[in-house]
C-alpha cells in the first residue's frame, strides 16, 4: 500500500484521452477552481437526481460560478429507471439548450445511473463534448467514474446502448459518502474488495484489517478508494475497448447479475453491490468445486464480506428466488454460450483471478442446484 | 486521373477502423458474398426507408441468404424528420431483437438519412457494432457514406447528436443511381464538383468535359465516384475528427447551410446539393471580392454547374428568402463568431481552396446584401 495521504490523484494515462481522478474532502465546494485550473470552456450544464439536487447542486453551482463558470441545472428522476432512451432525450437537449460547445463541460453530479446517462449525453451531443464526473456514491466513485462506459437500459437488458466516451476530469469527494445509507455504502464496498480478489491479494488483507476504518471515513476510506480507482484504471488501460482482460472486472458479475435480473432489479430485494457479494462468494466456491482453489479461499471471502455486513449466500435475498435453470438461463443470456461452455472469471485463490472461456455450462448448472435446491 | 475501370475500390486507411468502398454495378445482388468473403458476422439488420425497400431490399435480402447470412428488415419513413430520437430508438430495438452481436453486422440501404441514422445506432448498440453501408443516392455514396459521421437532428439543429463510427465496407452500386431522378443525381453531382474544387483542378477540368458520361453512367460514372471518394477519404484520414482541414469539406456549405435554413429544409424548394451548388459559387465569388481569386473562376465554376442543370443563384430559389441579415444569422449560428470573425472556406481559384478563419462577419453581410437585395 501506498503512503495514506489526505487527498490523491489517479492519473488514468489513455493517450490523448488521460484523465485525472482527484479523490478527498470537500472537492465539491473546490470544484470550479479545479476544473479552471485544468480546462477551458467556461460554461457548464450539470445532470442531478432529485436525491442529490438538494444536498449538493447549490454548493456546485456556486462553486463554478465563483470560478467564472456558468452553469445550467438539470435535476432527473432518481433511479434506475432514469437510464431510459426518453431521459437521454432530456439530458441532450438541456445541453443544447444551454449552448455547450466543444470545450465547455456537462457536469454528472450523482451516482451510477447520473454518471452512465449523463456521460452517453456527453459522448453524443455535438459528436462528444467535455465531460466531468462528480460521484456521489461509494460505488461510481470506484466503479462507474473509472473506464468510460456510458449507456442505458434497453427493454432487451441492461446497459445495451451507449458509447465510450472518457471523462475530462473526476471528482470524487469523500465527504459525501458520510450521506450515504449504511447498506449503500456496503454495497459500494463490495466492488472495493473486488479488486482486492482480482489481482492484489495484498490490498484484500489491508481491507480484512482496516474495513473498519475505511467505513469510518478519513484517510483509509481515501486510500481504498484511491487504491481501488487505480486498480480500474490499469484494467482499462491495458484495454479500453474490452476486447480481453477487461473481463477480470466482472469477478462475481456474472453470477450477481443473474440474481439481480431474478429479483427484477428490485433494489429492496437486492442491490447492485450485493449481488456482486454473493457472486464473488460463488466464484469463488465454483472455483473450489472445479478444483482450482482451496475451499479456504471461499470461506475467507464469505467471512470478510459478512463482517462488514454484506449478504453473500443467496437464501439472504428476502422473497422466493427462480429455480436453478431459470437463474442458468439469465447467465446464458447474459454471456452467451458457445458449443456448451461460458466465459467465466475464475480463480486460484485470494488476488488470483483468470478469465476461463471454456466452463462447462452444466457444471455451472449442478452447482446452482446444489447452491439453491428448490 | 486513372485508367476507366468497370469497378473500382477505395481503401480507407484508419488503422484498425481501416474500410474498403466498392464501386461499381450490381453490387447489391453481390453483397451477401462481399461480406461474407470479409467479415465474419452471419446475422444482419438491414435498415432502409419506404422508397427504397420495394426497389432494392429483396435483392439484398436474398443476396445475404445465399452466402448464409440471416437478415432482419427494418423499413422507416423516407425523408430527413426520420433523423429523429424516436426513429433512432425504433432502430436500436430492431438491431436488439435481431440478437446482433459485435461481429455481426448492422446494414444501412438508402441514401444519407437512413445512413446517418442507422450508422449512429450501429455505434451505440453494445457501444458499437459492426456497420455496412449501401448508399443509394450518388449524394451518399460520395459524401455521407465516407467519413464515420453519424447523428440524428434535434430541435436545436441538424446533426448536433451523433458519434463518429466508420463503416466496415461500404458497398456503392452505380446501378442503382439510374432510378435518380434527374434533380436528385444532379444534387449528388455537386459534391462531386466540390471535391475538384477543393484542390483537384485536373479533376474538376474532367467534369467540364466528361460530365455527360458522367450522368450517363458506365466507366465515367464509376470514376467519378472512385476520385470522390478517394478525395474524401484523404482528407478524412489526414484529420478524423475534425479538427483542422477536415473542415475543407465545407466548401459552398457555409452559404448552403443558411439557405437551408432560410427555406426551412423544404425539399420542395432547395435540396442540400442545390444549396451547396450555390454556396460554392458564391463561394468563389466571395473570394474574388476580398482580392483572393480571380473572378473568371467563379464564372467558370458557375457556367459548368449551370450547364449540368443546377441552380447557381440564390433568385433560382421558389419562394421568397429572408433578408440578407437573416441568411447572416443563420451563417453566424452554423459557424461561432469570434470577435467579429468567422471560418470560412475561401479559394485562390479552381482547386485552390483554404480554410480561413478570421473573415470579417461584416465583409460577409456586405456582400450577401449585393447578392441578395430587398
Amino acid at each position: 500500500m501506498n503512503a495514506i495521504a489526505s487527498e490523491r490523484k489517479v492519473h488514468v494515462p489513455l493517450g490523448e484521452r488521460a484523465y485525472d481522478i482527484l479523490i478527498g474532502p470537500g472537492l465539491i465546494a473546490r470544484a470550479g477552481a479545479e476544473i479552471a485550473s485544468r480546462l477551458k470552456g467556461r460554461k457548464a450544464a450539470i445532470v442531478t437526481d432529485e436525491h442529490v439536487a438538494p444536498l449538493y447542486l447549490d454548493v456546485l453551482v456556486q462553486s463554478l460560478e465563483a470560478a467564472g463558470i456558468a452553469s445550467a441545472t438539470l435535476v432527473l428522476p432518481a433511479g434506475e429507471k432514469t437510464k431510459s432512451f426518453e431521459h437521454l432525450m432530456t439530458v441532450c437537449d438541456k445541453v443544447l439548450e444551454a449552448r455547450i460547445e466543444r470545450n465547455d463541460y456537462v457536469i454528472a453530479l450523482g451516482g451510477g445511473v447520473i454518471g452512465d446517462l449523463t456521460g452517453f449525453a456527453a459522448g453524443i451531443v455535438r459528436r462528444g463534448v467535455r465531460f466531468v464526473q462528480v460521484p456521489t456514491s461509494l460505488l461510481s466513485q470506484v466503479d462507474s467514474s473509472v473506464g468510460g462506459k456510458t449507456g442505458i437500459n434497453s427493454r432487451h437488458g441492461k446497459n445495451l446502448i451507449g458509447v465510450f466516451h472518457q471523462p475530462d476530469l473526476v471528482l470524487a469527494d469523500t465527504d459525501v459518502l458520510n450521506s450515504l445509507s449504511a447498506r449503500e455504502f456496503r454495497a459500494g464496498y463490495a466492488e472495493v474488495a473486488k479488486y482486492g480478489l482480482i489481482d492484489k491479494p495484498d490490498f484484500f488483507a489491508w481491507l480484512e484489517a482496516n474495513w473498519q476504518a475505511v467505513f469510518a471515513g478519513g484517510a483509509a476510506r481515501i486510500e481504498a478508494i484511491a487504491t481501488s480507482c487505480q486498480a480500474k484504471a490499469d484494467v482499462v488501460v491495458a484495454d479500453e475497448r474490452e476486447t480481453g482482460q477487461r473481463a477480470l472486472l466482472n469477478l462475481g458479475h456474472t453470477f450477481g447479475h443473474a440474481l439481480e435480473a431474478a429479483t427484477a432489479y428490485d433494489s429492496a430485494r437486492l442491490v447492485h453491490g450485493e449481488g456482486v457479494s454473493i457472486g464473488m462468494v460463488l466464484a469463488h466456491e465454483f472455483s473450489a468445486r472445479m478444483n482450482l482453489a482451496s475451499p479456504d479461499d471461499a470461506r475467507r471471502v464469505e467471512t470478510h464480506l459478512k463482517a462488514v455486513g454484506l449478504p453473500t449466500r443467496m437464501a439472504e435475498i428476502p422473497g422466493a428466488l427462480p429455480p436453478a435453470d431459470v437463474l442458468m438461463d439469465a447467465i446464458a443470456q447474459d454471456k452467451k454460450v458457445k458449443g456448451g461452455k461460458l466465459t467465466f472469471i475464475l480463480t486460484r485463490g485470494i488476488g488470483q483471478s483468470f478469465v476461463a472461456d471454456d466452463v462447462p455450462a452444466s457444471e455451472v448448472l449442478s452447482f446452482l442446484k446444489e447452491k439453491h435446491p428448490q
